[in-house]
C-alpha cells in the first residue's frame, strides 16, 4: 500500500481525503492543526483515514510528515501554501496541491528540478482544470489566439440582496473583487480595475450571468503563447453592481478611519456584518459553471475549442460542488503522479498537463465517474 | 420698527434672515452659538441684521433674547426645537419654526394658550406647506377621503452610486431611512417598515422617481378627520434599493458589534464613509418636488384636488431650493402673525392655518413673488 498525506482537513481537504481512502491502492494520513475537522474528515471516510494534529505553519512539520508519505496533496489556508510547498519538495515527494497561494509557485521550480520532485499546483477547477484546458487548448491548436475562461461557483437558490455566498474565504473573495486584474491582450500583459468590462452571458441549467474581470489567470500569464487571455468570474445579475457600491462607499477599504474616538479599518466591519450572509447554511446546495473558450487554427482552420462544466452540490455524498469540482482534479493527478504518468521534475502548473500525452483524456474519464462532466465542443468560426 | 429674532444661523436660519431683513417693516437679530455661521448668514443680508452669540440649548438664553423680540423665528436643529418653543412661549412671543422637532409640539400647545401666543411650528416645506395645502383641502371639500403627499429634495444631476445629496443632517435621512412609517388607512393609523411600498411616478422636468413610505405625518396623523392618509419621499431611481441592501447588510445598525478587539456602531462607520458623498459640492444645484393630493368629495362631486411644487436652487440668490422652499414659508407666516392675520392662542400646527380664510392665498402669493410656485389642479374623478 502506498502512503498518501493529505494536508489540511477543510472543505476540501476532507473530500480529497475521502476520494483517495476510497481507493484501495492507499493507505491516507490527514493533517491539520485543529482536532475538530480531523474528526469531521475521518467521518466522511467512515474511518478509513488516519489523523494526526499538526501545525502545518511550520516547514519542519511538513517535512517530518511528508517524509513518512509516498505522496502529498496539498488543501491549505492560502497563505500557508508557499511554504508547504518548499518543505515537501525538501522532503523529496511528489505533490499535488490546490492550496491557492498569494504567492509564486514557479519560484520554487529550480528547487523542485534540482530535487528531481515533481509538484503540480493550483490544481482545482479554476485555476485547475481551467489551466490544463487551456494549456490542452495550446498544444492541440496550430495556433491559438484566445483564450477565455468563465468561472463562478453559486448558490443554486438566489437571494436578496447579494445572491451570492462563498464556497471558501469570503475575505479572499472581497480580495478578488478589488485586486486589478491581470489580462492578456495582443500579447502584452495590462492591467484593469477588477469589476470592470461586465458582459451577460446565458448558461444553460441556470440562465444568465454575469462575467466581470478578475485576477485568474496566475501562471498562465506567464506560461502560455497566446496573445488574448482573459479569466473572467460569474455572479447572478446584480451582484457586482452592489460589489461596486460598497466598493465606490469606501466599505471595502483598508485604510483605517476615525470613529468615535477609535481607528477603525471599514472592511472589518463590512466583512463582519457581510460574511456571515455570505456563509452556505446547512443543507444549502451550490453549484459550479465554467466555460473555457479558446480560438484559434485548428487542422489549418479557424475554430474554436470550448468546455463547459455544470456542477452541483451532491446529495448522495453530501459534498459540495465547490469541494467536489477542487478536490478531484487534485486526487486524480495525485494518482498520475503515483502511477509515474506525470513525471517531469519541477513546479508544473496545470497548463503543463494539458501538454502531456493521455493527461487530459485521463484527467476528464476519471472526473466524470465522479459525475464531474465537462462538455466539449468543437466548431468553425 | 418691529424686532424679528431668528434662531440659528444654518442654512435655513441664514435665508430666513435674509428674507424678513428684506422687509423694511422688521430690524433682524440673528442667534446663534457658532460666530463663523453668524458671518455668513450676515454677509448674506449685506450686513442689514445684526448677530449675537448665544447658547440656544439654554433655554434662559432665548427666553432672554425673545424677551427683546416682537416676533421670533426658529430654524434650529431637530434636537433644540422642543425647549425651544417652550421657551418663546415663557418670553410670550409670537413663534414662527421650522426646526423638525422629533418630539410632539403639541404638548406644549396649553401652555401656550395659556400665555396667549400663537405659535407655528413645522413651517417649512414638509412639514410645512404639504400640511397646509392638506389642512386646506380638508377644509374645503365637502368630504376628503384620502390625502397623498409625495416629496424629495434630490440633487438636478444624478451621479452614481447614490444619486442623491442631502439638503439637511443625513443622519436625519438614515433615521427617516429606518424608522417604521404611520400612515392612516381607513381611519387607522397603521406601521409600515420605511422603504416600503415603492412606486413609480412620473415628474415634469425630472423624469421618473420613485416614492417609498416614510414616517412624515407628524401632526396630521392626529389632527385632520382623513381616513386615509399617507406621506410618501421621492428619490431617484435606484436610490431605495441600495439603501434596502445597506439597512438588510446591517450597515444603519445602531447595535455595536466586536470589530478587532473593539466594539464598533456599524451606523457610524457607515455615516463616516457616506456622508461625505451625500454632501452639496459648491456651485452643486439641487431641486425640490412635491405634490399634494386630495380626493374626496368637492361642491357635490367627486374631486381630486393636486398641488405640484417644482423648485431648483437660485442662481441670482445662491439660495439652495431645500433652504428657499423651507425658509419662505417660514418668513411668509412670521408676517402673518406680526399683521395679525393669525391669532388663535396655541401651538398650531400648519394644517391648522390651511381651514383659515386667506391664508394659503397670501402664502401661495408670497411665495410666488420669491419664484417658488406651486400649481393647483381640479380635476373630475
Amino acid at each position: 500500500m502506498a502512503r498518501a498525506l493529505v494536508l489540511g482537513a477543510g472543505m476540501v481537504g476532507s473530500v480529497i481525503a475521502a476520494d483517495i481512502a476510497a481507493d484501495e491502492r492507499f493507505e491516507v494520513t490527514i493533517a491539520d492543526r485543529s482536532d475538530a475537522s480531523l474528526q469531521k474528515a475521518a467521518a466522511r471516510c467512515a474511518g478509513r483515514i488516519s489523523t494526526t494534529v499538526a501545525d502545518l505553519s511550520d516547514p519542519a512539520a511538513i517535512r517530518r510528515l511528508a517524509g513518512d508519505a509516498d505522496i502529498v496533496l496539498g488543501a491549505l489556508a492560502s497563505h500557508l501554501g508557499y511554504d508547504a510547498l518548499a518543505a515537501v519538495i525538501d522532503a523529496g515527494k511528489p505533490y499535488s496541491d490546490i492550496s491557492f497561494m498569494a504567492e509564486n509557485a514557479l519560484d520554487h521550480d529550480a528547487k523542485a528540478r534540482a530535487a528531481g520532485v515533481t509538484c503540480v499546483v493550483d490544481i482545482g477547477v479554476a485555476p485547475g482544470m481551467s489551466n490544463l484546458l487551456a494549456g490542452a487548448a495550446a498544444h492541440r491548436m496550430d495556433q491559438c489566439d484566445r483564450i477565455e475562461i468563465y468561472v463562478g461557483g453559486l448558490p443554486v437558490e438566489r437571494r436578496w440582496p447579494f445572491q451570492y455566498k462563498a464556497g471558501f474565504a469570503p475575505a479572499d473573495v472581497i480580495e478578488e473583487y478589488t485586486r486589478p486584474s491581470r489580462i492578456v491582450e495582443r500579447g502584452e500583459i495590462v492591467v484593469r480595475p477588477a469589476l470592470t468590462e461586465p458582459e451577460l452571458l446565458d448558461f444553460p441549467h441556470i440562465g444568465t450571468l454575469e462575467a466581470v474581470n478578475t485576477d485568474g489567470l496566475r501562471t498562465l500569464a506567464d506560461t502560455l503563447d497566446v496573445p488574448n487571455m482573459v479569466e473572467k468570474t460569474l455572479r447572478y445579475p446584480g451582484h457586482y453592481e452592489l460589489m461596486r457600491v460598497f466598493r465606490a462607499t469606501g466599505l471595502f477599504s483598508k485604510e483605517p478611519i476615525e470613529v468615535g474616538g477609535q481607528r477603525v479599518i471599514p472592511l472589518e466591519v463590512t466583512s463582519a456584518l457581510m460574511f456571515p450572509k455570505w456563509t452556505y447554511e446547512e443543507g444549502e446546495r451550490d453549484l459550479t459553471v465554467m466555460a473555457v473558450i479558446a480560438e484559434g487554427v485548428l487542422d489549418g482552420k479557424p475554430t474554436r475549442l470550448r468546455w463547459d462544466l455544470y456542477d452541483e452540490h451532491d446529495a448522495a455524498t453530501n459534498f459540495t460542488s465547490m469541494s467536489r469540482t477542487t478536490a478531484f482534479p487534485c486526487a486524480i493527478v495525485a494518482r498520475l503522479l503515483h502511477e509515474g504518468k506525470i513525471t517531469t521534475p519541477g513546479v508544473l502548473p496545470p497548463e503543463k498537463l494539458g501538454a502531456m500525452p493521455g493527461v487530459l483524456e485521463t484527467v476528464m474519464d476519471e472526473l466524470r465517474a465522479r459525475g464531474v462532466r465537462y462538455t466539449e465542443t468543437v466548431e468553425a468560426i
